[in-house]
């Protein structure tokens, strides 16, 4: 049967009658549909299916019906049908090739789903509110296949109109089952079809009793989707396996030569070899150059060829153009782990650093290289005493970082380790992703038993599906926090000048957040909070919480920004009050919340009290407190008062608030150095107690909201309904 | 006739006929509408109005028609008609007062508006998507009367589904001049009919060619209007001229008495008579407490009628219940302009502070007293040396604060002349506004000619009309910055704890800012940072924003930053690139937008070509430059490359980029003492300079972007659409 049709860009699109038959295999609730020759079985038809009925034509050449005039709705009876089928064949022409009779689908609730593939993410399913206002409306959710039923509940959960589903003006609530049913159904077809490029059901009728029918659907094959081959040069020789030998041994080097090492300082940057030698490292450093005899008495090597051993890292350092000569080397060496630090490729937009790039991921492919790079800082592992960069502390900690970008990766490494005493035990700055890509690092950092929080810096990624899956994995065990650059227009274009890697459209960049549960950031900053919340606090059981400040115009603030960030600040109970104000009197201090009390924070053993209380209350999940340094800080004293807070907090806050998770948030206004001094010797006295402190309530709200959306997908990813 | 319904709440619901009338004399578009007593007076309307028509019942008892079935739609003829009538009596019954009969108007695209009234603001007006959906979809724009028809035009364009008013599926866009009148007619109505407490159209329908009908609206009137008073406590007895008149003698005072000044600090705080000595006041101040003679040798009274001179201002600072004594003492004594520092008023929550606070309420309205506070800091006046609080700088500047909140006064005063340099010429925390509201000081400072910059902190207003008609009218002279707190349910709740003010619903809110154009800031910090960009940048020609930076990954994050804030950054023209590229490498230069170029800050008269080029391009209307101090210090030179580029901005800038606001961002990630320094050295010099130098990326995008949202505004109220 024919009706099949060829659209511009080489797909085909099914008829109506192939497409429903698929969709039905699949489990989408279809209308049913019969086809007719001619008058005579269309009423034929319209009686199996039942009273009223629509008409529309059949053919190939019959792309917008309804422009076209050949539907015919509400037929009641076998004259109407008759007329119907008359009037279509005088408005179709020559192009009518049968008529399509379908029954008329009560119900004013019109939603679409279907199914197409984007990259980086491969096979994706939408769902949203259809009919004539689904364009001007676009309340649209999606996901990347595959999509359980329980994800299909949540896309319905997610649409501005999720309302519609429920009962509605006298209509019974939609058929949920029915919906996860067709979204899931389109996750399969999407898995188990490569060759169907698109799939689109428009609309999906939700009938007055809840009952759900696709009405039209259209069902497009891509037939050359399985000659295609993906020219991106992902390193596609190696395994899995292979790849984390090679990561192994790069991270644990214990011999590293660096070609293009130099005695010659630029701006600001003494070199990599420089870098490494002052950072301490300790295994053999090779320095090759043909131009030079030797660095601080360290001998030089004209080539890797001529080094006494094959070392375990290779650190390319010399102009774009001189790279394919190194990596020809690194082959005659048999050298195959690298780092490529040198810039000027793809992500210059000019002609030259294109052609080197093609150039080099040819030798790459060839050689079967493992490559960091190029254009990347590389790599940064404290234990292992190596570093690429300037600066970075010696402490190790539990963090892995991923970035592709070395500014980025330098940032975090300071700003954690600054502001929190948050430290790392490897980061690697991974660039253009010639061979290595975001997913090759995260494959092997998952099970690496120093890591036990992952932050990520990606712009853009080769195989969006393994990434979606290895986060998915690995997020449950080890939080993996992730700021994704280049999300808006103006942002994907410094993408593509930064890395010339593709950037992914937002949409799905979002759905990818809700399906694996990673906490998303939008800055460095942002990151750094996070990691801080996630390596003192752990968990909490939820969002309700409690601020204890002093001065209510910051109380209104505090609850502003919790109510922001996603947090309840909820009234406490008149008994919980009660038992506070039975010690705090009401003058001066306002004991809802937030607690507003001065009495609390001038005499310790009270604000243990009401530590105790709101323990024991059940009514609070988190405790947040808010210390204004200026006000606290007494210049008589010395602001021995903050010391005396955070000593009290140290010694005792966590053990009177136990599994309630305890933050403390400074703020200064004044323009003071001692009272700026006070938030240093807070962090010191409290980050050494696992008590993390917040420069701002923002930061420290905002990062509690992550901990409880991240035990909350958790906690729902670890019930069955999510298997 | 009848047909009106007296609802729960007293009010009186007009009749289908008396509602389209009024409706109809205020110029909303209503579909015509027949009255029949019975079924020949139908068939003779349907016939008036024309073919097709709907039928329904009328009849006061008649609220549900739909329900009730006693609607029958899409009669096409006389025939019709009469058995419509039939078939509607034997449904209404003994209800049934008559029939009306209206033409069947097509169209699928369904709206709905109408007017209500609301405190603080009085009657407001709506518009938003009608039909079934309209609930579920939520798609609403206010605004508080008076609407004139430009705005209503935002209004339409401010919904997400705007859409549908353009040329939708073969059907003409919507008349966008009717709906205006439409809304505008209401706004009239809401204004001239004080005793019209509601209308509400639905649906407004659009027909295929365009035109807007209503075809279902009812009026409710609320009878009790003229009886109602309101009973709110404001400076009710005083004209505007005497509160302002009070204002001036009070923040110039001569003279001031503080009662219950006290020679014992109370925590931290040294008391206010203190802190207006140490300020240096240097009128007479005279401390009133009848249990002291003197407080550091000057002589006590025992009560302001004691005191030699009547004075331009008291103060008192007693308990709460010492209040309404200290007050007849002013009453006594002729003293009438006041600061009740004093809490433990209705913001307790308390029983006995909500009688205090009727109390004190009474004796100032009796009293014809002007009142600032209580439960507020009072007046910070640098020029004439009045300060109630501890620290505060001493110089003088242009901005004018309002703040409901003492502790945000004292946070924003420091942090915007500690970061910023930007400096006060008066600021009044006004606490629970017994008397003299945000509206009253706002009325006294918009003709200030000391101030050009006014921020205001509120958690509620009395009158929220008058509200918008002040910074309506200030605001295009003056911008005024607002921090309204309290815009959600849990933060709603912290004000009422904190002032007792009704904090106003969100929505009306969002209105009320895009009516007056007042600038809208959520925290202290943001509120600093726009002074700082309105008092060194004064006006922006629009968003297109150039990024000079250092460094790819940072690009991105500008991009990113800008695009979410609403800020554009342009790709420059080929061309541009071009006369950059000139004397600009591709390698390790980024010349897209951002640029990134290491060179042009290497080389600073690189940077200077760059600025001439990009400012003579009339491609960018704002220039950041983003100054990575990690990266740009030197350990060897101290930093002097972040000195000279301070210095080369200092004095170029300006003049290389005329009209084109020039920001400067500095980040630091490194934990050093020696870089922090540069930041303020950094600040220094370019601050000096005019030159904004925000902390940040997003804190100077965020502020730009406020600026050219203010400057678009301005330009487009002073465009003759607007009158």
């Amino acid at each position: 049967m024919s009706g099949n049709r060829r659209t511009d860009d080489q797909k085909i699109t099914l008829s109506e009658v192939d497409s429903r038959n698929i969709l039905e295999a699949f489990g989408v609730p279809v209308a049913p549909l019969g086809l007719a020759a001619g008058e005579k079985e269309a009423i034929h038809e319209a009686g199996r299916i039942g009273y009223p009925v629509v008409v529309k034509a059949y053919g190939a050449g019959l792309a917008h019906k309804t422009e076209r005039g050949v539907v015919r709705i509400d037929l009641r009876n076998e004259s109407d049908v008759a007329r119907a089928c008359h009037e279509i064949r005088d408005a179709a022409g020559p192009d009518l090739e049968g008529f399509l009779v379908q029954p008329m689908i009560p119900g004013r609730r019109e939603f679409v789903a279907g199914l197409f593939r984007e990259e980086p993410f491969g096979p994706c399913v939408m769902f949203g509110l259809g009919g004539v206002f689904a364009e001007a409306i676009a309340d649209v959710a999606f996901r990347v296949a595959p999509v359980s039923r329980a994800q299909a509940m949540e896309m319905m959960d997610e649409l501005r109109s999720a309302a519609l589903l429920g009962p509605f003006r006298g209509e019974a609530p939609a058929d949920r089952g029915q919906l996860a049913d067709a979204i899931a159904g389109l996750s399969r077809l999407a898995l188990e079809r490569p060759d169907v490029a698109e799939a689109d059901i428009n609309p999906l009728i939700i009938g007055p009793d809840g009952r759900v029918q696709a009405v039209d659907a259209l069902v497009a094959l891509d037939p050359g989707v399985y000659g295609k081959m993906r020219d991106d040069g992902a390193d596609a020789g190696s395994s899995a396996e292979e790849i984390r030998r090679a990561l192994d041994v790069m991270t644990r080097a214990r011999s590293v030569a660096v070609v293009g090492a130099s005695r010659n300082r630029k701006g600001n940057f003494p070199g990599i070899f420089a870098c490494m030698r002052n950072f301490g490292f300790s295994g053999n450093l090779y320095p090759v150059n043909p131009n030079i005899d030797e660095i601080n008495g360290i001998k030089a090597y004209p080539a890797l060829t001529a080094l006494p051993e094959k070392v375990d890292l290779v650190i390319i350092s010399v102009p774009a153009r001189l790279v394919p000569d190194a990596l020809a080397d690194c082959i005659a060496s048999d050298n195959r782990r690298i780092h490529i630090f040198s810039a000027g490729f793809q992500e210059s937009g000019e002609e030259e650093g294109i052609r080197l790039y093609r150039r080099i991921r040819e030798i790459a492919q060839e050689g079967g290289l493992h490559i960091i790079g190029p254009n990347c800082m590389g790599l940064y592992v404290p234990k292992n005493r190596m570093l690429t960069w300037v600066h970075a502390p010696e402490t190790a900690g539990p963090v892995f970082m991923i970035s592709q970008s070395g500014g980025n990766a330098q940032e975090f490494t300071h700003f954690a380790s600054k502001h929190y005493r948050v430290f790392f035990n490897k980061v690697i700055s991974y660039g253009n992703a010639l061979t290595l890509d975001s997913t090759d690092f995260l494959d092997y950092l998952a099970l690496d038993p120093d890591t036990s929080i992952i932050a990520m810096y990606i712009e853009g990624v080769r195989d969006g599906r393994r990434l979606l899956e290895l986060v998915s994995r690995t997020n449950p065990e080890k939080p993996v926090i992730i700021y994704k650059a280049g999300m808006t227009d103006s942002g994907a274009r410094a993408v593509s000048s930064h890395t010339g890697a593709m950037a992914g459209d937002r949409k799905l960049w979002d759905a990818f957040f809700r399906q694996t549960g990673a906490v998303r950031v939008e800055s460095v900053e942002e990151m750094a909070d996070a990691a801080a919340a996630f390596h003192y606090l752990k968990t909490t059981r939820g969002r309700r919480t409690a601020v204890l400040s002093v001065g209510g115009g910051a109380g209104v603030s505090v609850a502003d920004t919790c109510a922001k960030m996603g947090m309840d600040v909820p009234a406490l109970s008149a008994e919980t009050i009660a038992r506070i104000r039975a010690f705090i009197p009401p003058e001066g201090n306002m004991l809802r919340n937030p607690v507003d009390s001065v009495l609390a924070f001038m005499n310790l053993e009270l604000l243990g009290k009401v530590f105790g209380i709101l323990s024991q209350s059940g009514e609070i999940d988190n405790v947040v407190v808010s210390l204004p340094l200026d006000w606290l800080y007494d210049q008589e004293t010395g602001g021995s008062r903050i010391d005396a807070i955070a000593g009290y907090l140290a010694e005792n806050g966590r053990g009177l608030l136990p599994g309630i998770p305890l933050v403390v948030v400074w703020r200064q206004f004044v323009d003071s150095d001692e009272i700026r001094g006070k938030a240093d010797v807070l962090a010191d006295i409290l980050l050494e107690a696992g008590i993390p402190v917040f420069d701002g309530l923002r930061r420290a709200v905002g990062s509690l909201a992550k901990l409880a959306a991240y035990c909350e997908f958790c906690g729902k990813a670890g019930d069955s309904r999510y298997q």
